[in-house]
């Protein structure tokens, strides 16, 4: 029966240990797809407060945005192009078995209207770098994206 | 003296814990150097060794390319580039406190000559997610990077 009961415990502190771990990884799903929520919103303030205040944006085509005023004067560039819409979803999560720091990682697409009107659209990839916070909320430490399509020539 | 004892063991063990962070941020801060150097000779086999096997680079311009084959597709075209040479500078490196999983991100620059024999020049900035692994190296798992330089119109 010791035996036993000490397999049992044994069994409940690995099924709490996984349990731990697949909620972390909801936590930081939550959070990647909590702030999509905000961006596709085009709502700077949400989506700056969602930042780490020591947070970068690492964005092609603009110099690195460190900190929430430039990432929010990034952002907000982004959120006044004419019919801007913007999804990505990510495809690996992952969270570091000390539960403070984690990545997600997926594609994203987007559009917005050049000057003339015309819808021009992108798809790429991202990775954001996740940390959690001393009230247990996960911030946005740095995200970075890139294009798939090809530069034009 | 046992209190004084204990405050020694304590101030020890503290001491000991920043050691091994200061340690395992150097380990990660080696291999992305490390990476770079086989990167900048060329070096298809090791570069793509330097990565975990279901590991994913995310290269501007370029769909996702994951696992090793499909990494070595993506920068040996790279390195076939005349007069490629590439240099990057990480300018943030964090290791979990359960030491498996780290980052590095900073800025790089590269060129290379196109089709005119004229040289190009790029700078951008990257993002690499690495995990250690059971042998104790650390290998990437993502990388991904982007130019600083606005598309052409």
């Amino acid at each position: 029966m010791k035996t036993a009961n000490l397999l049992g415990i044994a069994l409940w502190l690995l099924l709490s240990g996984v349990a731990v771990a697949q909620s972390a990884e909801q936590a930081v799903r939550a959070a990647d797809q909590a702030w999509l929520k905000v961006f596709a919103a085009r709502d700077v303030q949400a989506t700056t407060a969602a930042c780490a205040e020591d947070a970068s944006v690492l964005a092609q085509g603009f110099p690195i945005a460190t900190g929430r005023e430039a990432i929010g004067k990034l952002f907000g560039g982004f959120f006044q192009m004419p019919g801007f819409t913007m999804e990505w979803h990510p495809t690996r999560v992952e969270v570091a078995q000390s539960g403070e720091l984690a990545y997600t990682s997926g594609t994203y697409s987007d559009s917005a209207q050049d000057a003339s009107g015309k819808t021009v659209q992108d798809r790429g990839k991202y990775v954001t770098i996740w940390k959690k916070q001393k009230d247990g909320s996960w911030k946005v430490q740095l995200d970075i994206f890139n294009s798939d399509l090809p530069a034009a020539p």
